[in-house]
C-alpha cells in the first residue's frame, strides 16, 4: 500500500522558510529541533522556542516517511522532537515544560507560583482533551449533521477557553503569549479551514466578541506568523482531512475514537 | 433518571479508613484533599501525598452526587481535587506536579534534571494514553472477542511500560516510587479485576517476568496498600464496569471513544 501523505511538500515555505534558514546551523546550546513544517503540534514548540528566545537547530522530518535515522531519535517517528544532551524528547506539551526548565534564563511561558502553574496545566489539558479533538472531528466529519454537531462541540470548547481571558490584557499570559496561549495558537492559525469548509466564519454568538478579538491578536503575533508557511501549501494536506482520508496519527485516533497520541 | 452510582459505599474502609481518620483535621499547610476512596485517579494523588510526606486534610466526596458546595471548588465535580491558598486544583497528573512544586522540601517524585523529568512525563503520558484506556476497555468489553483484543492491547501497553524498569532497582524511581510508578500503581492494585473476570492471571508471556515482579513490589508498597479500602467494597463498583453499566466519566469516555477527561 502506498502512503499518500509521503507526497506532501518537503520543506517550509513563506515566513517559516526564513526562520528555517536562520536556524540551519548547529546551536551553541546543543538543541536540535525535529520539525514538520505543516504540523500544529510542531508549531506549539516552534512558537515557544521563538517566544522564549531559545536557540535551536531546525531539522525537517517527514513523519509519514519514518526515516531510519530519525526512528533512532524518536521510536514513535513523530514530530515535534528535541534532541539534547544525548536525550531524545517528544510530546509537544512535555517539550514546552522542558524548554521552561532547561532554559531558566529565557522568557517565561509559565506563571511564577505553583498554584498558577497548576491552573495553566489544567487549561492546557482542556485544550488538548476538548478543543483539539473537536477541531479534528469537525474537519473529518462528512455528513451535514455530523459537521454541525462537531462544530458545536468545537465552538463550545472555544467558549470555555474564552473564560480564561480578561478585558485588560490581550493574552492569557498577559502582554505576551504563555504556554496556555501557545497550546491553542496553531489551531487558531488553522481556524480558516473550518470557516471555509465547515459552516462559515466562527461567530461571536458561538463564542464571544472577546474571543474573536483574541483570535486576531494571536494569529497576528509575530512568533505565530513566523512559523507559518505559505497558506496554499496547507491546502493539499487539509483537503485529505476534509475528505476524511488523512493518515496522520491524530486523524487515525480521532476516527477510531482513541486519545490523540 | 436515577444515577445508581450514587449508591456506592459512602466512606473508605480497611487500611484506607485508618488513613482518613489520621487526616480528618485541618492541616497546618492549608491543604484540603478532596477524595473518593474508590477512585484510581484519586489514589494517584493520595499515594503521592503519602510518599512525599505532605500533610493534608482528607474530605470524602461522592463525585456522582455533585454536591453544590463541592461544585464551587471544582465545577467539573470530579475528584481528585486540592484546595489551597484560595485555589481549586484538579486533574490527577496536574496535582502530582503541583505537590512537587508547592512542597520543595518534601520527598521528590520527579528526577533532578530537566531531561530526565521530560522522560518521566513522556512515560506518564504513555500510561495515561495507552495503559489506562486499555484497562477500562478490557473491563467493559462484553463479547469474548472484544475482551481478548482489549486484553491484548492492555498487556502490550504493560510490556512497553516494562521497558522502563531495570534489573538493579525495584521501581522506575529506584528504591522509592516516583511519579511514573505512581501514575500506574492504582491500576496495578486493581489488576485482580482483569485477572478474575477477563481471562485469568496476567502472564510473563504477555508482559515479562520482570514486570510481574514489579506488580508485586508496587502492590505491596506501604503507601499503595494504605490508600486501599476493603477489597470487597470495590466489587459493587467494578461489577457495573464488567456489565458495562458504569456511569463514571472514565467509563462514559471509553464507551464513546473520547479521551478520558
Amino acid at each position: 500500500m502506498s502512503a499518500p501523505d509521503v507526497q506532501i511538500h518537503a520543506v517550509a515555505t513563506g515566513k517559516a522558510a526564513e526562520l528555517v534558514k536562520a536556524h540551519s546551523k548547529p546551536s551553541p546550546n546543543g538543541l536540535i529541533f525535529y520539525s514538520g513544517w505543516f504540523c500544529p503540534y510542531v508549531a506549539r514548540v516552534w512558537i515557544a522556542l521563538e517566544e522564549k528566545g531559545v536557540e535551536y537547530e531546525y531539522r525537517e522530518i517527514n513523519p509519514y516517511k519514518k526515516e531510519e535515522s530519525f526512528l533512532k531519535i524518536n521510536p514513535k517517528g513523530l514530530v515535534p522532537a528535541i534532541e539534547r544532551k544525548g536525550f531524545a524528547l517528544y510530546e509537544s506539551l512535555v517539550l514546552l515544560e522542558y524548554l521552561e526548565e532547561a532554559f531558566p534564563d529565557s522568557a517565561k511561558i509559565f506563571p511564577e507560583s505553583a498554584e498558577e502553574r497548576a491552573i495553566s496545566r489544567m487549561r492546557i489539558d482542556m485544550v488538548s482533551k476538548k478543543v483539539i479533538p473537536a477541531f479534528f472531528r469537525t474537519m473529518i466529519s462528512q455528513t451535514e449533521e455530523e459537521q454541525r454537531q462537531a462544530r458545536k462541540s468545537f465552538t463550545e470548547a472555544l467558549k470555555e477557553f474564552a473564560t480564561y481571558l480578561s478585558e485588560e490584557k490581550p493574552f492569557v499570559g498577559g502582554e505576551k503569549l504563555d504556554a496556555v496561549d501557545i497550546s491553542l495558537a496553531p489551531w487558531l492559525s488553522r481556524l480558516y479551514i473550518i470557516e471555509e469548509n465547515r459552516g462559515g466564519p466562527i461567530t461571536a454568538e458561538e463564542t464571544s466578541e472577546r474571543f474573536l478579538r483574541y483570535v486576531k491578536d494571536v494569529t497576528q503575533r509575530e512568533s505565530v506568523q513566523n512559523v507559518f508557511s505559505d497558506k496554499a501549501q496547507y491546502k493539499q494536506i487539509y483537503q485529505r482531512y476534509l475528505r476524511n482520508e488523512a493518515q496522520s496519527e491524530a486523524a487515525k485516533a480521532v476516527r477510531a475514537g482513541r486519545p490523540i497520541p
